[in-house]
């Protein structure tokens, strides 16, 4: 798919996904284009666990708190990065911008090979669900789950929620300017 | 150009960029894939200033240290989130993954338009730039200049630096799981 299709098509959808399974060289090429992302000081701090073991997946939307777009899952990915990120630069970390560099490099992918997903992260941050889905994935204490993307075909039409036009959201040489 | 191709053929490009200028369309289209990424809770938080003014470019580049690639840059592209963002959901803010997903997007455009860029935000963070470049774009108080990346066509030739084996990233089901 041409890079500014799936971009533009790319969607958040939060309805069932169907039973299918995704082949597991498609998780591994939706993966890679997460892991080509730059990273601050190249310092390559996502990890993935790529995750289409049923009884998994099924405890995972557990977790989570059992919204229809995870409990429908054919598989997941969570993304991780360090518990406590060391600075790599004057004191500054760049994991979380690593983190979403990679979350959209995948969302882009998921799009390109006619699947859905939506990032979800604010819904990992309650009630101890990072905590519990690393319990459950193996994560060791100095890492976090700080996203999961769940991934399947959807089950029914989504589309994109509305937005500003672009046009109110960037200007030439000054903020705000119109010329 | 194929989604997948921009993915795994975007690099960090710091050398120095031929003058010729940036069509606006160009800057527009970058823009436009900029601010489809997503948001959270859809607050469509970044801005950006498109700056091809050679006077604020020639300000701009003398703001941020004077690298290479932003003296002889014909455009950039500054990105901005809020000074102090408000939290969307259970208290949490999510403007530097909706910088960062942004940034991610326009930098896969460039890469299918021809050009070179970098991701730069650690530069200015420091000796008080993004408020020096802040008040050169006349930004107001309340936002504040997260990244900027350089646009322009490439003089010599670079490449991605040198990535850990994606194998050694992702894992199946199991964090380091080896099946």
């Amino acid at each position: 798919m041409d890079l500014f299709d799936a971009i533009h098509e790319r969607y958040s959808y939060r309805g069932a996904l169907l039973p299918t399974p995704v082949p597991r060289a498609d998780l591994e090429r939706i993966a890679a284009a997460g892991l080509a992302a730059p990273s601050g000081c190249n310092a390559q701090t996502p990890r993935l666990i790529l995750v289409d073991d049923p009884a998994l997946l099924a405890e995972a939307a557990q977790i989570l708190g059992g919204r229809e777009v995870l409990a429908t899952a054919p598989a997941l990915i969570a993304v991780l990065i360090d518990a406590a990120p060391e600075p790599t630069y004057e004191g500054f970390a760049f994991q979380i911008e690593d983190c979403a560099a990679a979350v959209e490099n995948m969302l882009l992918a998921v799009t390109a090979l006619g699947y859905a997903s939506v990032w979800l992260d604010g819904n990992l941050r309650v009630q101890n669900r990072a905590e519990a889905l690393g319990a459950l994935l193996g994560v060791p204490a100095d890492k976090r789950v700080r996203v999961i993307l769940p991934v399947g075909r959807p089950a029914g039409t989504g589309a994109r929620r509305e937005k500003l036009p672009y046009t109110d959201r960037y200007w030439f040489n000054r903020y705000e300017a119109r010329d």
